[in-house]
């Protein structure tokens, strides 16, 4: 299984996912970036690539992370031919928060079922996928979630494809994923109107009112 | 705030509570570790530490991980060290998972409440805290959660209390945080009994019937 890394991702987009396919029985999971320079997260996290993406391996599963940097990243044409040459080949496509719309510019949502952050939702419409307001969204071998911490319920999602509800289960617990936020804030429908709206104004894709 | 690393601890009990922190308005988070080199998790990420021990400025937040490789740290001297002093200064400290094992080695937990992953209840006990069953349990300065996963809502609370039910909520809205796992077997009173017995045997805490 293999993981997209490109300056300014989402540490938890991709670490909430990893976390729970690594505990697969025998997978293994790797990260691909453009050199083996490590690469920093939006929060400042430092990851180690194992891989160049022209030196990494086939891949059964491709994640790809969302994140501040994912807009530089759409203009990055070896990371863009990467995910779309793996997706190709991968049994599973999996794209986290923003990372849906790297998979739909490199044309691998095209007409497809999706979901992103909810601020991104327009922009993934306009990149050609089908966007659908849900927690994880899946159309033939692709599978998105929503914004970052979805990458762990997409995860288990995957798990339950790949091995089975009991190894689910088994993962579940052993991350101990038995969710008590203090509040009940985690998508615009529940929030509060001005913190919805505060963070919509503050979002890099408001000009287009997503 | 500060992040300990060392070899084996659980990414996602690191990176779920950072990417909350981080979000903080103007905090600073830095990974600290016994050396400049990357650390690698118990799924095999590389973590880049931005300061040693030695070197690591003073912190307002202490964050520590649980893991695999708790048990081989619970006898690094320079690492107990490093969590005793600086949890004696810190505003707050964090311990997510077993890392709370290493802030009681540390003596950090001495009487006070705590709680840890399920599995690891009894050997909390055993260090000289009192164990509450708890997804996190506060305790004067201290601040513990359960397994793994328990960082991003532990990081919640904290964020609550450093900075305001506001920015709390506005941290949950922006990574989304709205759970919604395939199964309900985030904890052993949930999950289906032979499945818990199935990790409870492959535990390193088996042998203390924890």
């Amino acid at each position: 299984m293999g993981f997209v890394v490109y300056p300014g991702f989402t540490g938890l987009d991709l670490v909430g996912p990893h976390e729970v396919l690594v505990r697969i029985e025998e997978a293994e999971c790797l990260l691909a970036g453009s050199s083996l320079e490590p690469v920093a997260s939006s929060g400042g996290l430092r990851f180690v690539p194992d891989h160049t993406f022209a030196g990494c391996p086939s891949l059964d599963v491709l994640v790809v992370p969302g994140g501040p940097g994912q807009g530089a990243a759409m203009d990055d044409r070896e990371l863009i031919s990467f995910l779309a040459e793996r997706a190709a080949q991968a049994a599973w496509t999996a794209g986290v928060c923003t990372g849906a719309l790297l998979l739909a510019q490199a044309g691998v949502l095209r007409g497809r079922r999706a979901t992103t952050h909810w601020l991104a939702m327009r922009e993934l419409e306009r990149l050609g996928a089908r966007p659908v307001r849900a927690r994880v969204a899946r159309d033939g071998t692709t599978i998105t979630g929503a914004g970052v911490s979805a990458g762990i319920d997409l995860a288990l999602w995957l798990v339950d494809l790949l091995a089975g509800s009991e190894e689910a289960q088994r993962i579940q617990l052993a991350i101990e994923y038995d969710p008590q936020p203090p509040y009940d804030s985690g998508r615009p429908e529940k929030a509060p109107p001005h913190i919805v709206e505060g963070l919509r104004q503050r979002s890099r894709f408001s000009q287009e009112g997503a």
